[in-house]
């Protein structure tokens, strides 16, 4: 299948995808598979206009009605799954498999979504005054500017997008600059059910800014956007924060991951280690949720590691759209450069490197394969404090299981962590308030592989957002306390009296 | 009773409040009550490694027993109420009646904080894979800083500490400079049921910071500082908020109300009087949900305004301290030059001004008691987009309920809002996602005095925040989302297939 | 169309309504249109033993894929609406809007039900000892019985079904045996469904069973059946409780409904009146919910009876298949003499009716054509208290809104309830804690047609079971509370010392 | 002390506790030590309509309000701890240190139950049609009568009334004809803190009802005792439910438990000795949560076996009001007699019994001390289905967790059980819904001693009912679901079209 036969597959047509100037290379082979016309100042200053006139409309639609749009959304997407997962891979390079479980993603968000849309509880509260009733409820917001990263293309815009529009929330995407086609192809899809479903969707209720970052950034200073969730790395999170922060606007931050596993003695280490493999490099060590660190037991150490690198020499690299490989590429030169980089920091800190470097060179020239790497490290070094969007995992040793823990924790990220263990002593206490401070903490499972129906997010540097599942639907609302007198009577709350 | 017993009934000793560089004085007549000592930066640092080494302890403790702290407290207010309720009076100025409405305040939060101890409640989740559970449970956080204004100098903190005690999290406060008194009375309280209650209350879980606004400065730019709740204007807000956005953390904003009043065709004209008087004059204007602006039915405008003024000609004014008096002094010369100014720009802006002006000069030559003031509008001006912590209420017509709304929503503070109607079509809508915008949204009620059972705070400038009752205690608890594989399958999320 | 096409677009064909001993007439003319097998008490047995076998593997099947079966059955319900809904009215007898509306209930609980099995909630909970956690989990409770009436003969099943099978519980329906088509109909949809959805769908987990009162009795006798939930008369009702109770059977109980309105003086009486009317005269006055006395106040009383008993005699009465009627037959004969003796005892306890007696006798000389009644009373007398299937509606008037309200409890019932007001008062006054004592108590909108999204049933003679929306589906699920304790100490709750 | 002064320091006066025809023996010498009046069946039916008087102005208070009333209860309770928890001990013979937890779980549910008053959650629900707003709330329910049993005299009582009074219903004790004591006790402690309290708390909010089985089946037939709650056997159950039934009344039924651990490979049996020990002997084996089966994991239990006995041994027997004893005796003749036969059948079915029969003869000829007794069984034998109220404690041993599971969930009652284990995969099995089919699981602790934060309470013979924490709280109120029109329009859900 050509390249622009899974765009077109996708539903982009040439016009839509050539003649622009932001150049768009797919990560399989380096090769230019669209040149997108970016949007201008103006075109974006509009959309936020015409956003905020669809609120208007939008937000007196009753919830399930609203909820509907959603359901049909996610029909259209099981329609398109494999379109749509196809061009996924093709864009930000992930593995086909993977780009057929992010398009699921999306489907399960829309199923929760019409769910809620008959929810959206708020609480009748008991009043301490006679002849009152108290209550919140839960109104729409605003619009909801998403600024997403080129490594989860799609569902992070659906988590957010599918719950917002649900919420009564209008939303603008701003996608990366690197993976704007998969954009296109969703908005398209987007434009078709709100055909389908009829008047009541007003125009601009979904909309794409394709562009560079001065795109995003006029999202975080308009005063009309009222939510800015934003998915990316720390130092863009400070700054969407510190723009919001100027206008009191709300943010949903879904920022940078350094997750760890730890490896404790009681483990079934035939499962961790198939653990490890997946979390670590699937999507070429490209997931947020990634696992970066190992923390292993010493009485294990000696049997992992030699498992998992010889796991590691095996893994089939290749096209992510070949259907046996695991490991694709990375998204692009400056990653690879990362890498090489932060190998060479953990040697110079101590490590011992298993594998790493350039991969298929011959095959794919302008492409950045790799070769995942395992550094042993004497000990949490600096290198291990920062997260390297690379398929890199560093080992250290423990002892107790409150070293592991501290070990864990000594990272400035928060995001997401597990223990592979069998000893519900440890495990309990691993999820305990003084284990994990991550936002995730499994047992028995690797860090990444989130279910839709948690809320998914960490504190720290990761930013403090909370997306998907529980209530994280109430990032996308504004909260209204109400107290209703019903009496003739006028007492004050806290036994106040005021008589004129 | 002089000045200087009610400063030793509310516990505070001799050399406690004298000998310092802080000098306090008290708004009833202007004169100096107390002269504190100011705590330096590092003492401040050590309250901050203090807290952070009482978090480690606190954190272990279990809810229950952490709530058991919270009833004590709660008990030794109630003994307290009188001798804490009229310090807040003598310092901050607010009738006698309000300052034990304060105190209770204080205790209602207690109870409801001690409910919330056997709580704290997160969510057991279905998983869409065999033989695993997911859930989420919430952690404390970490320390707290707790930045309170003068006009509140006792609950709000209390709002907050109360739940951040029982999610695990130690205090630091920082009150107005203002208003330090209370916070050393409440201090010396905290520290006695702490004493009380025995071993398992570590050094430093309640701890004030007494000072100028670069000791709040210091909380919201420490790492070691993991929330800062923070109660003040708007600009103060958005200096936290940045200053906390730098390093990703976590923020609870009450800012500025603007709050008005539609007072409809078939409003209950005699409650609405009283109501309006109460939520107008009460603590002088000065309460962050003072009623400032009234939108009044054009038909019912001319029987509405005379009655208004009519009640505010007979108001006593004097001091606080004193049983008959409903009004109270402002805080200083400062805000009594706003209100001037805020009167004269009304003015200019084409306002009749009922009222106004200075007070009791003669009495009081260095306090700042003024007769609170009504000016009618010809529109909604610019002053009355401003927030003047002052008696000042401006009022306007509206023809229909859509217009009331738009009048009402077009101020940039979002706090709190009120109709007084008896039609329900008016009320309802009022509440609903088209109505007021504001966090609170009362019905025949005035928009101050809310219970502490619902959510306090609001959108908008007023930052965002939520204290108080509803589920306002995940502010101070970190959630986490746990997925526990209990099978000897590793069943990826999605149905993604990655198999080594 | 004919009635046997109708049966055919339906999925049923001639050898499944044919040949059997359980003759089913259509209310619509009263000709016979099927004539089904019913089923043996050995056949019913081996149903009973299948769903349990169907139970052990369907609660291993997680939730939210159990809720893919229910999303499934949801796309199939939307792609039958049509030709169930025709049969629903040819079965049953209510209008095609009606009984297209009954299956959109149908779709719309399969949605929500979709959302909750992503959810189905527990609780993570504070516990008191250190090293201990404490949460509550709901898990499948085992097979559940579903009995139903003729006026709802599709989505009182699909209400407790779609919650029921994504709460793991295999389904047995016992349908009335004056409607067993719709549920035969309802049954193949299941099990394409069923095939549809895959191996892991077992056998068994939708089943129905056709015949008399003695097969719903199996149901309630035997140990094996975990839930029943049966809607019907307060008699059957209290037959059910007491066969449950001699097992401690859990029991979901939706019964009779007496169900008012007050027409206060404030009310628009425009609306009211065509809330009124449908909901008195809708599916005949055959809805649990159908409006079933008036309670006006005397004031607007003289205005709203003129303009009733008008607007009664216009509608038109006939065929429900045909697309103008809003008025269908009563069910049978039976219904119709109950009719005529109520109205005959309405006249001798002082009461003036305005229509009933018998309808269309020349066209539909076996069917049972009535027109509605309305039968002024002069006080609420004993046959107000009793609830006549059928559509008389008895008007009273009231002075003051607390005797109105007096009236409106005085009756054994408890489901549904309604004020037309506009005076906020009076609404939040019925609706508060002295007022309305019914499960369902709106304003300004008539007491029958709920949303799904809340849950439904009411107090007294009603049962006290609760379906549909809300946490009713906890009626479905069983309730564990655990206490883990990870430390290696073991305290006692209450702090018991007990040292062996 | 005399037991005279142990009565007169729990406030009860020589009038109250003699003269009358109900003898009252305390088990700790079979002495008698009270003769108090019963109440007549008119006096109970003066009490019920008393109640509902007091129900009509109990409702209007506000719920905040009514959680001060427990508040004050449970300072009260406070300080009365010792004296009642020495009452505890006397009339029901179980050691001081329970008789002190006892209270200590009465105090700990009014602190509960005072936060919930300002709680008591109805939900705010989107609503499918446009300006329509949907919600439920909770009402006060009616009378609560409380029907406990002699083993838990008061805590149960207070489960019940600290939530039935802060849901706004009056409560009518009807203790164990065997400790009334008690009662009358906790009840003169309730009317002095409804004098504390003053005039908004009514007449008979709080009433007893002293006497044998027909008081009890007064509250269970009367149609104005709205709810009953009832702890005790299942024979006694069934008959509750039953009566219930007759007039669908609401019961909450906490009956029989047959307790089971399992104990695995991995258990930390150290800790299983003494979980298992006072499990089992704790209040002489006659807590409904007692354990009564010991499963075992066949290469454990030789270890396991004789610690048990050994420990057995040692167990202090003696008068409960002795500090150090750890076995008091069984409430009288009739348990030690069940006692014996249950011993005998369990020799005749197989098994080898160790300890067991009468202790302490000589010196409590006219009590019933008893050895506490392990029955070795060679499988689960006809005796281990029944739940026979003393200190037996059959074991029998598994091989795989899936069979531990069997046998433990073969028995008809499912109140509690637990697991020892270390190993996550058996503990998080027994808690999922293929494990344990009880209300309480736990995870290495006992069956007994939940805290109250949890709902108590199991499925099957056990009843169903849930009490004390978590939202048992609605079982005291009734919901109402309310949708409110506030539109001008009258659209009809499931988009039915029905024009008049």
């Amino acid at each position: 299948m050509t390249y622009e036969n899974i765009l077109k597959d996708a539903g982009l047509t040439r016009a839509e995808f050539t003649g622009g100037e932001l150049k768009v290379h797919t990560p399989v082979d380096g090769s230019e598979i669209a040149a997108l016309k970016v949007h201008t100042i103006s075109e974006a200053d509009a959309q936020i206009a015409g956003a905020n006139k669809a609120f208007k409309a939008w937000r007196t639609v009753p919830a399930p009605r609203r909820g509907e749009l959603i359901r049909l959304l996610g029909e259209e997407l099981r329609k398109e799954k494999e379109n749509l997962g196809r061009l996924v891979t093709l864009e930000c390079g992930k593995i086909y498999q993977e780009g057929l479980g992010e398009v699921q993603e999306m489907i399960d968000i829309c199923d929760f979504a019409v769910g809620l849309s008959r929810q959206l509880y708020g609480l009748t509260i008991a009043s301490e005054r006679p002849g009152h009733a108290m209550r919140e409820t839960w109104h729409p917001m605003g619009v909801c500017g998403v600024i997403t990263a080129f490594n989860f293309p799609v569902a992070p815009w659906c988590w957010n997008a599918a719950l917002a529009i649900v919420c009564g929330d209008p939303v603008i995407w701003k996608p990366s600059e690197k993976t704007p086609l998969t954009a296109l192809a969703v908005q398209k899809i987007c434009e078709r059910v709100c055909q389908k479903f009829g008047d009541d969707a007003p125009r601009d209720l979904f909309q794409v800014l394709v562009g560079e970052r001065e795109l995003g950034e006029l999202l975080t200073a308009s005063k009309d956007v009222a939510i800015v969730s934003a998915t990316g790395s720390v130092p863009m999170g400070r700054a969407v924060a510190g723009d919001m922060a100027k206008r009191l606007g709300r943010t949903i931050l879904e920022l940078g991951g350094n997750n760890a596993m730890i490896v404790a003695l009681s483990a079934d280490l035939e499962m961790a280690v198939r653990a490890i493999v997946f979390s670590a490099v699937g999507t070429a060590g490209q997931r947020c949720t990634t696992l970066r660190r190992l923390i292993v037991h010493k009485d294990v150490y000696d049997q992992l590691i030699p498992r998992l690198t010889k796991a590691y020499s095996t893994l089939p690299i290749g096209s992510p759209l070949e259907e046996d490989t695991l490991i694709g590429p990375l998204i692009d030169d400056q990653a690879m450069s990362a890498m090489e980089q932060a190998i060479e920091q953990a040697k110079s800190e101590g490590g011992t490197v298993h594998g790493g470097g350039r991969a298929l060179n011959d095959q794919f020239p302008s492409a950045a394969y790799v070769h995942p790497a395992i550094a042993e490290m004497p000990e949490q070094s600096q290198i291990m404090h920062l997260e390297t969007f690379a398929p890199i995992l560093y080992a250290v040793k423990y002892s107790t299981i409150e070293e592991a823990i501290e070990i864990h924790n000594a990272v400035p990220q928060g995001l997401s962590s597990c223990i592979f263990s069998t000893d519900i002593r440890e495990t309990e206490l691993f999820l305990s308030g003084v284990g994990s401070d991550c936002g995730i903490a499994n047992v028995n499972i690797g860090p990444s592989g989130a279910e839709i129906g948690g809320a998914f997010g960490g504190e720290k540097d990761t930013g403090g957002g909370r997306e998907s599942g529980s209530d994280a639907w109430k990032g996308y609302m504004r909260r209204q306390t109400n107290t209703i007198n019903y009496s003739t009577e006028l007492p004050l709350a806290q036994g106040i009296v005021f008589d004129i």
